[in-house]
């Protein structure tokens, strides 16, 4: 039986010895994080009480419970996914880290997936410590991806969000010298698409103004640096504009992002991670969260790393986690929103106007 | 004959349908410019007359010479270069403009060559509008390179510059599938040593210290999104530390933006276009330069483009040109300290010490 009829939000302990106790724990300070949701932590009790002690932080009660469904309304809980002996070593990168990592990731996802807490923040990890047989992937948003995606909602996108800067990328981790051959008039057309629909459902914008950024510098400079910006990038702007998506571009990214042209657009489309995410860093400096659009579930998460060289210090900021706590709830609420508000949308009416000879037939189904 | 002593500023016009000459005059309006230097423009005072009147600007007194030597100390010179009847187009492109780009950018550099001007400020041109058989180049930088190099200072580098941030690049103007291949061992190597010689030499920072930023997202994240770190950044930093640069890296860009990391060093190198001057630019804000360093004479711009969306509107801000004037005159004085210092080196004096064999020997040249 449901004891709390808040939303709940489910947070990975990401890798144990980077930052994530630290930030999940300062996060939860504060406690009227507990009046807007229910946190259930998936980790271990044991590590959040060591890094507690290691970065001097204060006490946070943790309830342990074994399912989301017994968690109480105000306060926070923690469900125990790794084993009692599993090592703490801050700092380091561990086999141990990316089981106990995977194992919590593994939990959250079969839960969310269950309909057992209905949003999903993840703390940092390490990509390449928690490679197993049973995750073979560059980071979390392709895991999400092959664990949650349906037909409706078939492929993952990574939007970068701070108060006023979105940013999607075309590209996400792969090697630099692969990126231009994935620069097709297909994939940023669907990037586009994506991109407006999440705009819409999660962020609740009607009629986003998206900005396309190009890939080669200066935009190409016409064909002398370059010629994905004619031969793709604009073609794909054409045929969304056609699909009545308002975007513009492609926009060289130095300039683009220099002359704060980013404040006209509620979304910003890069070609490849650095180029959006690097300028997006300098700007959105430490608030910034990595949401997974475009699955059947929202997930959040802080755009920082683990941060191994602070573990176990104190010295880390909770600001993203925190964001990345806040953005997931809207998106919950937006999105339920959004799909209330078009449930039953109007027929279509057609009416005969003038010479118009469309008219309006109440026999068909629309 | 030589009618000041001051440092001889020459500054061309760039793009005539752009925004330089607003930039220039605006810059200008600050008479204070007179005091520290001679303002010698190439361009034409009709074109200027025309600017002054279309975006309103205050008069500035420009005095028409034919030559450097011809400039009075204290008053902004201008030297013609184009006909009476060229034709400007606020913010088209035209073959015009960029025929008077080059007319201005071929004279000035045939001058600084020449001695007749210390530092050049180039205004923004159009890298479409000024190609001709004179001018295949894909910018400034290339062009400078050609015309100005010797022996002693074969290469240029454009370096990037604000009050606290100085970010070089690897590759420069080329399509970003070239970048991967060009990022070799050598080429690393060789940008990291002339960006530690620049900031020793022209920035007046003795032992700078060195970020190199990485190739691939999350620096390859140990060769799972990429090879170039560990066959050719990683093998280049250690090669440069073991001729005494202090060298780090390689970082991934977006967190090295993101954290600030950027304010530990004195200069960062970047590996391409985008990925250094996107950041670059959004954090330097209306106050970067380009600075090309590696050749015999200095050389800076503004960091913006032509502007040709607010061209003639006076919307355009001259904090950059005015900057990259200060720059230059920085530069120049640097450097010429700098040889002043170096010009007579003590020489390397051995002394026997402990079971230390090297010993003086005085009869042999160092």
């Amino acid at each position: 039986m449901k004891k709390s009829n808040k939303i709940r939000v489910g947070i990975t302990q990401g890798d144990i010895n980077g930052i994530g106790y630290e930030v999940i724990l300062k996060m939860l300070e504060d406690t009227r994080m507990a009046e807007l949701c229910d946190i259930i932590i998936y980790g271990s009790a044991k590590i959040a009480a060591f890094y507690r002690k290691a970065a001097e932080l204060p006490q946070v009660n943790l309830t342990q419970i074994d399912t989301p469904d017994e968690a109480r309304d105000g306060s926070y809980s923690i469900i125990n996914v790794v084993g009692e002996d599993v090592k703490v070593e801050p700092g380091v990168s561990t086999e141990a880290a990316g089981q106990a990592a995977f194992a919590a990731l593994e939990r959250a996802t079969a839960d969310l997936r269950a309909g057992e807490i209905d949003v999903l923040v993840t703390a940092p990890i390490n990509k390449h410590n928690i490679q197993s047989d049973a995750f073979r992937f560059p980071g979390h948003t392709e895991y999400l991806e092959s664990s949650l995606a349906d037909e409706e909602n078939p492929k993952a996108m990574m939007i970068m969000a701070s108060d006023n800067i979105r940013v999607a990328l075309v590209t996400t981790h792969v090697p630099l010298k692969d990126v231009p051959q994935l620069i097709t008039r297909e994939a940023v057309e669907a990037s586009i698409l994506a991109l407006s629909k999440s705009l819409e459902r999660d962020f609740a914008i009607s009629s986003p103004r998206i900005a396309v950024l190009a890939l080669n510098p200066h935009a190409g400079e016409n064909g002398l640096l370059g010629s994905e910006e004619a031969d793709a990038i604009t073609p794909a702007i054409e045929e969304a504009r056609r699909r009545k998506v308002l975007c513009f571009g492609p926009y060289p990214a130095d300039g683009f992002w220099g002359s704060e042209a980013y404040t006209h657009f509620d979304g910003v489309l890069a070609m490849y991670h650095d180029q959006g995410l690097a300028p997006f860093k300098a700007l959105a400096m430490n608030e910034g969260v990595n949401f997974t659009a475009g699955l059947p579930f929202a997930r959040t998460s802080p755009d920082h790393g683990t941060g191994y060289d602070i573990a176990g210090k104190g010295q880390a900021d909770p600001e993203s986690m925190r964001q990345a706590v806040y953005l997931a709830i809207d998106v919950f609420r937006n999105r339920a929103r959004h799909d209330e508000a078009h449930r039953n949308p109007l027929r279509k009416q057609y009416f005969e106007k003038g010479n118009d000879n469309v008219v309006l037939d109440l026999t068909k189904e629309d």
